[in-house]
Formats: structure tokens, sequence, C-alpha cells
């Protein structure tokens, strides 16, 4: 059978039956890193890969290529509540491509990294017909701190970092040529909420975490399977990204709900937590200028419910890339 | 100016002038690996990409492609002493391979890493219109036994563990047709000289070393810049593969020390070291199951010469890619 019959997702999960996976104290098989059991600390240790004709639109300059790929891989290493030690980079580069696309790349990639306290440490260049780019970080977590996707109990708060929606706004703006380079970076050069994982991770109190690059539904979904709950969301209390709203105002036959819940690109952090404990954490967060919004509730049963004063209906599984296709058709 | 006309070297060179690269006490950019500074130990982190137009010929299974990639970064962790710690492969996946070529290459990649004590870890899935896949290998090493690649003084023995021309062997068995599964497994699937990485990094007299995947003669000119040295080789000295002599028999226009010096492929350890020292680190491989022989000795300036009973010579700059054009030419 062809993989273009059998999607990504069960691509994965061959992988994940033939593999032996780690050594014992190794966790995060399947989480957004491998967690490498060193002691105190967890190593983390994650991968991520881009290429042209699937995840680089043509309007991405080549600093936003190189900040996006080192972006994606450090954002798994926040959901984590990790502190990154590096990352490097493996370049699959077409024989056209210009010295200049080159160093632009790597100035973007240098640049998100200076800026997230780490730094380029090493890669590999090869020659490829396709412009492709892996990325992969490394970084340390205590473990008593380190934030895994599994630990959500019934009863715990649902909480996410920041506004859901930037990347959406921006992805219309590029859809409909609407200029406007703040929007588009919001889709480009997300923002890794390092800062915002590492004070989570240290009042340990979160139960389970990850982010939310593949859209808020298919990460509920996702955190749904590995543990085993429901979730009840209360729509009216989403943090809808004012760059989304602004969007509305220009093209108004947008679905804003349906982008917020759905589109994905936000590098937001999901979180679960005691409600006891939530109000320690919003404090703590809007203390480094960050955020963290209650958005519904972890439940018993599987079923993941949306609420508003309204109606209640069950949340639909729409990923970001099935979104996209359902969006450009 | 286009990549093609700069080249890969040149490319790299951009790179390396443009990123920051490493917190203090951070080593490792432009060597086999990237070197951590965690206390005592060094974390390796390595990053190694292939892709199917110029790194995989048509006949490597898919089980073979799954062993390469693992096994080549495995081998830059094995160079530095290192133990690996895991390794992640990020698939770039054409839409037209089969699952069954996924489980194949899974199973390859699976059973080189537990084969060497280790394990897949994590990884990426993604669509790629271009079979490519990236692996990535992290290890630990003590920094009082890390082998880096600068290092050699004049007056130390160059050595290398095994033999030279497995790979190329296996080249020239796939290229004429021979069918030999024993010669071709030599090219598709190298072994990583992990347990003679440890032992050698183990005695803590190792001047220098890297792998000569690149090829012989392309290693020491990289060791050459480095170290700012030259070497003198002996080339009755140079353990020539068996398999090579093999197929000299079978093809007798081929021109063994030009492969054996050139191709690349086989991936052996290249060590400098004191000359008091070699015994020891020769009995501590034989007592092992491996194997160092002495094939020259680092000298001050910066020639490579290679003499012979008959003749002496300046040792040509000749890489493996250079290498495979030529032959093909």
């Amino acid at each position: 059978m062809r993989l273009s019959d059998i999607g990504e997702r069960r691509a994965v999960k061959i992988i994940l039956n033939l593999i032996s996976g780690g050594r014992g104290g190794d966790i995060g098989l399947g989480d957004d890193c491998a967690a490498l059991d060193l002691g105190d600390d967890y190593l983390l240790v994650t991968t991520d890969m881009i290429t042209e004709k699937t995840h680089i639109p043509r309007g991405m300059t080549p600093f936003q290529i190189g900040w996006f790929i080192v972006a994606v891989n450090l954002s798994d290493i926040a959901a984590k509540g990790g502190r990154p030690l590096g990352v490097l980079l493996s370049l699959g580069l077409p024989r056209v491509k210009t010295s200049s696309f080159l160093r632009s790349l790597i100035r973007g990639a240098d640049t998100c990294a200076t800026s997230f306290n780490t730094s380029i440490i090493g890669g590999d260049t090869k020659e490829n017909p396709e412009l492709t780019i892996s990325g992969s970080a490394v970084g340390l977590v205590s473990k008593d701190e380190y934030m895994p996707r599994r630990g959500a109990k019934p009863g715990d708060l649902l909480a996410v970092t920041g506004t859901l929606g930037r990347a959406a706004a921006g992805y219309i703006a590029v859809k409909h040529r609407v200029r406007n380079k703040g929007l588009i970076k919001g889709l480009y050069e997300p923002v890794p909420r390092l800062k915002e994982g590492q004070v989570l991770a240290g009042l340990k109190i979160v139960s389970s975490c990850m982010d939310i690059s593949d859209g808020l539904s298919s990460s509920l979904y996702q955190l749904r399977d590995l543990n085993n709950v429901g979730f009840d969301l209360n729509l009216d209390n989403i943090p809808i990204a004012s760059e989304l709203l602004t969007m509305k105002k220009k093209q108004s036959r947008i679905n804003v709900v349906d982008y917020a819940l759905h589109f994905g690109g936000d590098y937001e952090l999901l979180v679960t937590l005691p409600s006891d404990k939530y109000s320690l954490a919003e404090q703590a967060l809007n203390s480094i200028g960050g955020s963290l919004r209650v958005i519904g509730r972890v439940t018993k049963g599987k079923r993941i419910m949306i609420h508003t004063s309204k109606y209640s209906r069950i949340l639909e599984d729409k990923g970001y890339e099935h979104f996209k296709k359902h969006m450009d058709a």
C-alpha cells in the first residue's frame, strides 16, 4: 500500500511499532521530544523537517525559512519546559539556489537561535533536488520539572498561553494579498514559548503540556488519546488573536472560530493543571510579560465538547494539514 | 552566485562564518560532532542527511538505507570516543513509497541502532517529493577522553583502524554487476567503529581523530588544514582490504592504490598519537577484536607526501565525491 493511501499518522504508527526506543529511564517516544535519562535531568532531543514543496510557501523569505526551522524545533523544547543547549541544521540544497539565499537562510536561523539564548552548533550540507531542511534541537530539563504529554486528569483546568489565530491571520493575508508584514510575521516567524515553558515547568504544577502547532483541535484529540480523557471547551474564553479579528474586518466571509480552533501554526503551549494552582501559573506568566488563559476543563469519558452561551457541540478533529486543503479547495 | 558554482565546501564556509556557535565551553564546530559542555562530560550531537538522487544508489535495499543513515551518524559519535544515547530520524517520504518500503527502512535503522547498543528514540515524518532522510545522533564522552580533530603534533604517528577499500570493492562490484552480497554490504552497511573509538578514547593518548568516510586523502587534507601540519604516508603499510584485492583479480584494470587512498565510504577511524603510546593502543584494539595500523607520521610544514620503496610523491587531494565523478566519467 502506498503512503499516499495510509497518510502521515498511520506511517508514524508503523514506525513506532517497529522501533525499540530508548534505554530504561528514557521516555518521550511519540511526545514533542525524546527525553533521555541523565540522572537529575532529562536530555531533550527533537527533530523537525520542512521541504519546499509542502511546507515552504513562495512568499516566505530565506531569512524566514531559517527562522522557522529553528523556531519549530525550539517550540518542542519549550513544550517540555526545557532550556535549549543548541540547534543543528541539515540542509538539502538545490544547485540552483544562490549563495545569498544561503546567507539569508543562515542569518534567519542564527537570529532565531540567539534571540532565545541558544545557537546553531553544527549541521550538514548536501545537494538535494528539493530544498529540504531538517533541524534538531537539544535541551535540558530537571526531571521534576519535565512537562509530559501524558498526565492530564479529569477535573484539571485546560489553559493556553498567548492567543490563537495569529498564524491564521497571516495565512489569510497572504492568500488575499493583503500586504502587512506584521500579520505575515505571525505565520512565518513563530515565537517558541521557551520562557513560558520554563516558568510553567519551574512551578511543578503542570499535569500535561504540548505545543499547539497542529491546531487546537488536533492537539486536544492527541491529548485525549494519550490520557484517556475528554475536554469541555468554553468557546467564549478562547483568546482570539487581535490579528485574526482585524482580518475578519477586511474579509468578512472568514470564519474566525474555525480558524482559531483548527488552523494551527500558533506555537503556543496547551497545558492542563489542577484548578487550585491556576492563579499561581497565571501570575507567574504575567510577571514575565506572558499570558495564560483557561479555555476549559479535563473531563472523564473521551468526548471533546465545545460550549458557548448558545449551544454545545462536539469539537471536530480537523488538523492543520486537513484544514489547509479544505480552505484551498 | 549559484551553489553549483561554489561547491559544498565553500557553502559550509559561508555557514560557519555566519553562525554564532555554542556557549563558552562548547566546542566542535566543524568537527564530526558538536560537543556541548555538560560539566564532566561533553554531550555529542551530530546530524547527517542523505537523499535518493545523490546518495542512495538504485540497488540499495530499504533495509540498507535505514542501516546506512544510522551508521553514518553513529560513526561521528565513534570518532569522538563517545557512547551513543540515541538516534532520531527525520523522514521525507514521497507519496508513492509503500508501507512495506517504510517498514524495511525502519527495520534497517532499528537493527543498526540496536547492534550498537543504542536505539531510535524519536523523529519526524513528512511528505517530500524526493526521498530524504536526516539522522541525528546524541552521545556522551568524558571530557578527558574526548578525541578532537585538532591536536595532531609533528612526530605523532598516524594510524588507522581496520582496512581501506571495502566500500570501494562494493562500489566496483555494483558497477560491474558482480553479484556478491558480502562485497556490497561493505558499501551499503558500514560498521561504525564505536567500540574502537571508546577503547582509544579511554586510553587518553589520542591527539586527534576523525572518521575517514570522505576518503583517506580528503581526511588527511582536512586534518592538515586544522592542525597546520603535514604527513608522511607509507604506502606499503596501508592495510588494503582483502575485498578490494579480490575485485582486482576480477577487474584487472582497477587501480587498487587509488581506490584505497581516495574512494572513501570506509567508516574507519584515523588517529594521531605519540609514538611511545602506539603499542598500548594496538594491543587494546586487538584485545577487542579490532585492529590498528601505523600508516605514517605527522610532520612539520604542510606537505602530505606518500612514500614507497620506489618513489615519493605528493598525495593528491581527491575526495569521495570528486573521485566518484572521475570514475564515472
